[in-house]
């Protein structure tokens, strides 16, 4: 049996000049607080402060990327915890554990394993490797500690020293658990983003009743496009009444279009009735992005975009197990063309922030620098899903310092599901930076004293600028 | 003049720490046989076992990674021996060689220098770099060499300790050598690849002789889409009686298609017929590859697929020269819309195994990681052709590892024509193997422990299972 | 406060012995000429040997790189002196210096950065950081310093070692300048480049005005294709007597085509008169571009290819300011199939030389190496404009030189408006050269004394073969 193996100068570079700079501007943001603008953990957690049941649920079941990775090399999912259709799995879960520990070699050299070596030693005070031998043992224990006052969601706020943290819901969301949370004097610490896809995607096959649902909702009439931007437009208020800083767009493409009044009208008809070809839908996304950005110049939220995944593309998984299962596969996109309409529109205004995220890192240099390098409006959030990793960070800041510059990035989303990770994910973040900016350093292409001042901005700096999280 | 330089630390990390690491892993597997289950060698040289000829017409007339970067610099390829049209080469092959030498240093940086070093050296015991000097003393060296039974090949089999080598046939050959070494108890050791392009392909000019040759060859009628089907699965047969463990196909793109049974019948007799536009031959080759698959999934046959090349991209040099001279361009590619047709059906089969290759980069992190980490039928083969190199190498492991994992990949293809060249190949690919895994033990990424494993499965494990070779 | 660090080991690599490598290659090229065959300095200055008029006009104003930086974080064109539409700027020059200084932090990790503290350091020898304190100290001492006979333009170009400078001019140039320096005996070292896009883009909204301006110049009839064709080969003459020895073609593609005479004298007639689509200018840009090769035949003009930028992409920037105000984005493009009518027709002709250049560094690996390491006429230009900089140039090496080998490129570029920089890019591109050649040294793929050979040809034998500049 192996020991974890949380060395202290782990990932920092092998050459010691660089290595000695990075190890101290480690020390210098280490124990920073964690501000997370964008991520998917689930706000009833904190609203009701339950104890999470076991290992298995809370860590196994919802991690897509863990998932994927045992599916595959042929490790059946509901052998893993994870719920058919709509039959309760039965699987015990200390026997889904022990299935996660007999494959745990599989995540060698993945980023999973080096966040979830992070929580089991940091956050259980777990010793040996996960293996097939430790896996009842780590069931067992981390179950138990699942079960204490200590590892209750908002005790664990405290102990990651998460001052900020964002989840995401969807345009018909109420937003109860955030309410309770503002009751609860959390309001302005867990707050909501605004992810209005579910409205705005025609693709989506509930997409006509979800505009049912926007309509009573918000008491508008949907029947023009007008109401519809009204609509959306009341939900955007509801939102920022709730604290609400940001909106998210997961589109399939960058594409933006600025249509006339009478030709978005006739669209939002034909989209709306059902009637819409793939190529409607994508124009209709399109021009809604357009729309989505100057309303943010009207109330001031910040605008993201993560655009390039193809959703659910294995058909058997989804229909069998639902979203979100490690079968999101990203494609070739591109950003000069697409964003164009857009920035025409509104690319040089200061008060308007859209902050661009890739799958597809061809356009880190080629594309996403450039534009972040020139337009006022323009961030670039941080390596984004299966980029959420050591190398790639490495390429990100490779590709994209020389021509963005440090200053049009927007620090570190951990983007996670998972609760536990995110200290982990933020360690890991705040590391690569180090090496990257120790590097810089030991090259003379940075002095020491600019490497600690940027090692705050890449910290906590950027990201409350360009968050506008400047009050909490 | 300077000595070949095959540094005992050849390849390794400059930190310290990590080549130490990086030696004892390579130590480890440096002795271990090679497993070549992809290439281009002649069988007829292990079924007659005859004496090379020459240097020239061993080494380079056939090496089309020196012909074309000597030919890039204005040197002419009959000056180097290589057969015009139909006319004998008359070049005396002893000036071809001292073209060669005089022209070395164009390989400065490249993976043929490290290849063609390595085989002067450890094969031939020269000491002195190839160089105008130095030609013609390389050249009797290594002609005279070749006469000897020690050069055999078969006796170069057992030197280089082969434990199983994979040549590649169409789907018209009769396979006479391996029938050959099947009786001289080579069988098992000289197999070949079931590469039925020249039956599939409609582009090619020789398609309708093709199909006449399958007809006869099989006794199938290939008036119907059926009967062509047939006459497919009748040679996959012949070849999985020959030993064969694979098929292989190099197409232009990874489109996959899955037409009823009306649609496909009424393109297999456009595509016949010869009055099939590029876009039906596109389309056909699309569906045939559903087919291939599904044919894999009756007879067990691992299917590999080599998308990405413009062949012959030189019409004067084709026309001269005829293929495989240097003149195949890659183009960009895409993976995830163009293999979902056959994903769909087949993906979540773990009895299928498709290994993926790649000429395009952009899809190492972008498509092919992401897919492979998904879909158990899934495998990646290692970086192929121009990619087959210590930078290519790097970027491979670096873009593919923390998304796909270690496991989802095939092991090393050496995919040579260049007999004398195979333990060269495999040994750059171990040492780069062994410095990947030194850099990630030394960074903290991974134990020594899990290194050693890992090491072997990357020389010999990962190949075994990928190609079904549990048995040879 | 802090110096400005130019340490002496600055870019080399962290790892010793490669460092000690790189240091020595450096030493045997820092004092080697400049040979600058690509570039957009202004011939004015060396033609009328004027003092520059202070830092902001001279140094800030001019720099797209700059200007792009600074407006992607709000400050104004205007407040840095840049001119708006037909409006002289009234702002203090040294008020927009101070402007300047205040966001040098911006630079942190930019080439920018590199390249502006070797010439505050080396050519005026400041030495306290750039910063909202010193930029007063710096404004009035490089104005002051600006005034001397030291500093003007002939005495910089000896001062930098400057042994030939090629500007860039459009076809309608008259080259005055050029004829001035002529006169003076600067003709062999200040020499134009012929750059026609100004009447080969139908695109560009003064075309048909320059069409006029070339019939006027050329006195060739331009009411046919053919006549158009003698104008273009007329003005091409008289460049070619003015010392000129290469041309430069900024296509928004690099797509070539070869049309019959009837189907571009029908094309040429429609773009003309202006009633072309931006399908038919495309076309018309890629038939010109095989029109320019096969008279670079004739003429023995080495031609050069930039393509992939989309050039003034912010349409109120360029409505305000004026083209080359940091609003040139790259988009995705390709190579293969777009060059293959120009190769197919000359690709095989040692005579005939194009160099080639990308924004999208997707081409490196998968096309250009592979095109330039079969193709002779092919060489490939340096890492191009965003990609002039450190982590720029490793990637080209490191994804270029295993398959188009050292050989088939061309050295070095600075290809800048700024004169003062050129030194400074020089240095940081042989810095960077001695970089790469010293970490192949170190890991044993290349002798030591090979890579002095190499830097010598990476330095200036290179460059002068691909421009054919042997005599200078």
């Amino acid at each position: 049996m192996s020991k974890i193996d949380l060395h202290p100068d782990r990932l920092f570079p092998g050459d010691e000049t660089a290595r000695n700079i990075a190890r101290a501007l480690y020390n210098h943001v280490r124990d920073a607080p964690i501000i997370s603008p964008h991520g998917h953990t689930d706000p009833e957690w904190f609203a009701q402060n339950q104890n999470f049941a076991n290992a298995t649920d809370f860590f196994l079941v919802p991690d897509h990327y863990v998932l994927r990775m045992l599916y595959s090399q042929g490790v059946s999912m509901q052998d893993l915890g994870v719920q058919y259709r709509d039959q309760i799995n039965k699987v015990d879960p200390r026997k889904a554990w022990q299935l996660f520990g007999t494959h745990y070699h599989l995540f060698r050299g993945t980023p999973s394993r080096i966040w979830l070596d992070y929580v089991f030693s940091e956050v259980f005070g777990l010793e040996e490797q996960l293996s097939a031998d430790t896996a009842g043992h780590y069931f067992d224990s981390i179950t138990a500690a699942l079960q204490t006052d200590a590892y209750k969601p908002r005790a664990i706020l405290d102990r990651f020293k998460i001052k900020y943290l964002a989840t995401t819901e969807g345009a018909l969301d109420l937003l109860p658990h955030h309410t309770k949370l503002n009751a609860d004097g959390y309001g302005h610490r867990v707050v909501s983003t605004f992810r209005p896809d579910d409205v705005i995607d025609p693709d989506r096959e509930d997409f006509r009743d979800n505009l049912e649902q926007l309509a009573i909702l918000t008491h508008e009439d949907l029947s023009t496009f007008n109401g519809y931007l009204n609509a959306l437009r009341n939900r955007r208020d509801y939102y920022i009444s709730m604290g609400v800083r940001a909106t998210d767009h997961g589109h399939p493409t960058a594409r933006t279009l600025a249509l006339g009044k009478a030709e978005i009208e006739a669209l939002y008809q034909i989209c709306r009735s059902g009637r819409g070809t793939l190529e409607d839908h994508e124009n209709f996304r399109a021009h809604m992005l357009m729309e989505m950005a100057r309303m943010s110049i009207e109330d001031g939220l910040v605008m993201q975009l993560h655009p390039g995944s193809y959703r659910n593309h294995n058909p058997e998984v989804f229909r069998a197990f639902g979203r979100d299962k490690g079968a999101d596969i990203p494609q070739a996109i591109t950003y000069t063309e697409a964003l164009k309409p857009l920035l025409d529109e509104l690319g040089n205004r200061s008060d308007f922030t859209l902050i661009l995220f890739t799958l597809d890192e061809t356009n880190y240099a080629r594309e996403l620098a450039p534009l972040a390098g020139h337009y006022p409006c323009l961030r670039l959030g941080p390596p984004w899903w299966f980029h959420d990793s050591v190398e790639g960070m490495i390429r990100f800041r490779q590709q994209v310092t020389e021509t963005a510059g440090f200053y049009n990035t927007a620090g570190f989303n951990d983007d996670t599901r998972s609760l536990l990770s995110i200290p982990a994910r933020h360690d890991v973040a705040r590391r690569m930076d180090c090496r990257f900016l120790g590097q810089l350093v030991s090259e003379h292409r940075l002095h020491e004293d600019e490497a600690f001042d940027l090692i705050g901005e890449l910290t906590t700096g950027l990201v409350t600028k360009a968050y506008r999280l400047e009050d909490i």
